[in-house]
């Protein structure tokens, strides 16, 4: 099954987890649709615009993978800061948390993974 | 945890299910280090150059999702052959079969996941 770019569903969430200005989601899977089988509930881009973020959270019950695309930005991987740029994977496991601000002057874009534990 | 991009296990395949020319992997997450936590077998970006593919082959147990990053190509879609593009979702679900071709000028380059059904 194929499905082209423009059918997929897109969400634009404000103020994420607490982050500051919008996220951008396209959604590859979805869990309405039993896509996931029962592995995972998140399998999407994230595009954050310059200064956007999403806020430092915790995965409970779940693990979550970031693999940055595009554009550079700085990661709370667990209580710690660093900077993450393009091939760069943040896996986030059941119990940890993390936060992902663009902190550069272009898009950060993100795929995003989230399996259950 | 961060992995950079250099740290990341990389393979190279020849004629990758009887397809043609060489399949780079880039593996974001690790089977053998217990990483999708049972949930998959398969997290990785596939690049393919022009006239190289994935030979057609079926999914037994587990589904796969491709998505396209860059480039032009053409997946057999369990059984009907379709073109592809940048933002294009392929899903092939259990029991199902497809191949990838990259039929452009350029590297043809998609995410590739596999998770247990």
């Amino acid at each position: 099954m194929i499905k082209r770019f423009d059918e997929l569903k897109k969400d634009v969430v404000s103020n994420f987890r607490g982050g500051k200005g919008e996220l951008e989601m396209t959604h590859f899977l979805e869990v309405e649709k039993d896509e996931f089988k029962g592995k995972g509930r998140l399998y999407c881009k994230n595009v954050l615009k310059p200064g956007a973020s999403i806020g430092f959270h915790e995965h409970v019950g779940d693990f979550e993978t970031y693999v940055v695309l595009s554009g550079e930005g700085v990661v709370n991987d667990n209580g710690e800061e660093k900077p993450v740029r393009p091939g760069d994977v943040i896996i986030t496991k059941n119990g940890e948390k993390h936060s992902l601000e663009n902190t550069g002057t272009v898009d950060l874009e993100v795929m995003a993974l989230i399996l259950f534990d």
